[in-house]
């Protein structure tokens, strides 16, 4: 960040992959692993919690469907693998409302894919 | 951040808004600004150009929808409005590659949409 770029538009900007691929595909999918239904929670529970300036949005591959469903926040860039709706609520409170992080779900600088061939 | 947190896994994470909404919407939508034409440019160029450590994403809405075609790029979340490939081209060359910041096609803090409804 440059001292003249406008303050950050969301405190918390959440991308959650729902890309779905044909199934049996060796690499998987997130949205195979339920990633829909945990964006459709997030977005129900951040408005029921009232937190502020906070976006969750859909993308399109995130590329380490390995190790999903993926997710990451951004500005800090945190990447988590949360595999049920109470893994969803503790990232909500932990981290978004908490500012700290929830080690157990986070991935890490070994998560990476397997070269493309 | 937190010093525990892993590096970052992308050096540019671009989001561009690939939402749709039906034709006449009053808030418009950025796919029907060409959202998903400078999409495919950003991503095909980014190869081309063997840009390291970059990801080209697809989001839902991002809710700057008065603004689009909208995108943004973290982990310095600064956002852009680019009209054509030509903007595009800039922003890669300008903003992920050399640094810098394409003043003229960035979103700023005045940039928000109406209060909902």
């Amino acid at each position: 960040m440059t001292d003249a770029d406008p303050p950050p538009f969301y405190a918390a900007h959440v991308f959650v992959c729902t890309n779905r691929r044909q199934d049996g595909h060796p690499r998987g999918c997130c949205a195979a692993s339920g990633s829909e239904k945990l964006r459709d929670y997030m977005k129900a529970r951040a408005k029921e919690l009232k937190i502020p300036a906070i976006r969750v949005n859909s993308a399109g591959c995130l590329d380490r469907c390995e190790f999903g469903p993926a997710m990451v926040i951004y500005p800090e860039g945190v990447w988590y693998r949360p595999v049920s709706t109470e893994d969803v609520e503790e990232i909500l409170q932990v981290h978004v409302i908490g500012g700290g992080r929830v080690a157990r779900l986070m991935l890490t600088e070994q998560d990476v894919p397997p070269p493309k061939r």
